[in-house]
């Protein structure tokens, strides 16, 4: 079955669920250009979860992906948060900030029967999920209102755990995407591949279809994704231009700067590694640190150093996620730029005269 | 020009040179089959360099590429190489081998005149280059027989200042690439991108043709990198079971276990990072480390280790370059594979109607 069928959707494109830089408004605009818009919902509590899907209902009447992330939380660590605040110390002291007055606590809620509750009243087509998958129970609920499920592997075994445990299409994420890394079967970052690596050795591996991401930016790199045997695309970072995206002024600045051109994985911002333009917090303590906080922990301490940080107009202590190729980065409706990843396979049709 | 019009081959396609794991042999064989095979001198010395280019002669009437390496000879620190020698003298008495009887010098030699005039005896068609160019003296001297000048770029930066420097091509080394990262403008592994990212950034950004090289394994892997705007693509991990490299029987083997699907930049071989299966001395030292000795001269002190752990039956100690994707590593001759390469393009006109 292709992706298109099995989605519901017109075009193998899934626009990429961006926490923090995006909400409905970008997912409906892609789903009414045919794509499969997705809408963040780590960062969400139940009341905005229902006001944001209740904006899609009446924003598109095509299929959208809500996107959980699934972590286990953390036990918190009195000792591992004081050696992270001691390490933040000369930048709380250089902003006026007071680091003992910062309420440690997670940000970022793994799915939940709550959220489940919510999403049932909803009954999205779509349901993805990163860093693995909630419990078997969870992902019972929304298989009650035939909800497909989509996670992201980021090795060959994760695909292969993915498919044993059921999910209708897997997401390998190649290492130049922007973002947080889905791994989830292992931490070693050793292990995780270039898309051009990644996509057929997970094509061969599994038989749900796979969806290509990282570095995919423009019609070219959707064919060739389809070259390599993906059924579709996951495409982010273009889309972080479009108007309809809530990418801070900061954010859209570096995106359009030459500083774009070299990201990092860092696990300063979150506690997992995740990739963003390379700023002054990340050339300052070493983008990766084995002492910071377990996720989604190490974002509290960091969180008003960015808002005094972006106050005074600096983006040295914001995450700028990104991939490694903004080169589709523009700043057009996300209309345009979904209609335009699939410019080049409409021009040429497949030899036996399909569409691809 | 396509890059086949450029150099004279049949296919788009360059056998990487591979230096330690191959010589005339399998060029001789790539080039019969309509590909460019490619010769890595880097450890060669003038005689060993005449021999191999007499056999390439004899054996292919085809245009084939001489590969140097041009890095600048570090100045030997005697501190460093005693801190490497003591982080080795573990393994060194485990194996009983005496560290200060092991003689400390290059393995690997920079492009040189004596190298340019082993070269002009033999007027390789092409001549390429990692780790930049050599000095303008040195490329007037390939030039002068009408070599063409290729060299790998791993950012967009590398790429526009080769191309500034008059290369006739250039090799995009995206991350995935197995052996040497060809870097020089910058030692920054943030700045290293996957071939996904990579090759269109480079492409945009030059007017000479791109070959695309990392992770690229059969015939979808050349197709889609080709639908990323490269003219070509340059292939290594894939030739080595070959039966005309002379990849060792551990290398071989590692290649065919699970072991070959984790591989990491190291840069406890040479003193420069490239890419190879884990293996026991990166697990131990861990794979990067900051304090080896500067490229090629870290090589000296493993030696003895390595020729010590084979005779036992262990790869422990050897580099066991490989790329990201091992999935199209087979036991065939050469010749097939360069086809096999192939086969998707010429089973699928472009739409205009000619080869592509």
């Amino acid at each position: 079955m292709t992706l298109q069928a099995l989605l519901g959707i017109e075009l193998p494109i899934i626009q990429a669920p961006m926490a923090g830089v995006q909400g409905s408004a970008l997912a409906i605009a892609v789903c009414n250009a045919g794509g499969l818009g997705s809408l963040p919902c780590a960062m969400l509590g139940p009341d905005a979860l229902r006001q944001e899907l209740e904006a899609l209902r009446a924003g598109t009447a095509r299929p959208f992906n809500v996107n959980f992330f699934c972590h286990a939380q953390p036990a918190p660590s009195a000792e591992r948060e004081a050696a992270w605040r001691a390490a933040l110390q000369p930048f709380f002291n250089e902003f006026g900030l007071d680091a003992a007055a910062v309420a440690a606590g997670p940000a970022r809620l793994p799915f939940g029967p709550e959220a489940a509750a919510v999403l049932a009243e909803f009954e999205p087509a779509v349901v993805s999920f990163h860093f693995g998958l909630p419990s078997p129970e969870l992902l019972a609920c929304v298989r009650r209102w035939g909800g497909k499920v989509l996670s992201s592997a980021t090795t060959v075994d994760e695909a292969r755990w993915l498919e044993a445990q059921g999910v209708d299409a897997i997401i390998a994420q190649g290492l130049e995407a922007g973002g947080h890394r889905g791994m989830f079967l292992t931490d070693d970052l050793q292990t995780q591949m270039g898309t051009f690596a990644l996509v057929p050795q997970i094509v061969k591996a599994v038989n749900v279809p796979v969806v290509a991401a990282g570095g995919i930016a423009d019609a070219a790199g959707v064919a060739a994704a389809l070259a390599l045997g993906a059924a579709g695309v996951q495409v982010g970072t273009a889309y972080l231009l479009c108007p309809e995206a809530t990418t801070s002024a900061l954010h859209r600045a570096a995106l359009k700067s030459a500083a774009a051109r070299v990201t990092a994985l860092t696990n300063l911002y979150t506690g997992r590694p995740a990739r963003g333009i390379v700023n002054r917090l990340m050339r300052q303590l070493g983008p990766m640190r084995a002492g910071a906080p377990a996720f989604p922990l190490a974002a509290s301490a960091v969180a008003p150093l960015r808002a005094a940080a972006e106050k005074r107009g600096s983006d040295g202590f914001s995450p700028l996620w990104a991939g490694q190729n903004v080169a589709g980065c523009a700043e057009v409706a996300a209309a345009v730029l979904t209609r335009s990843l699939m410019a080049e396979l409409s021009a040429t049709p497949a030899p036996d005269g399909e569409p691809r």
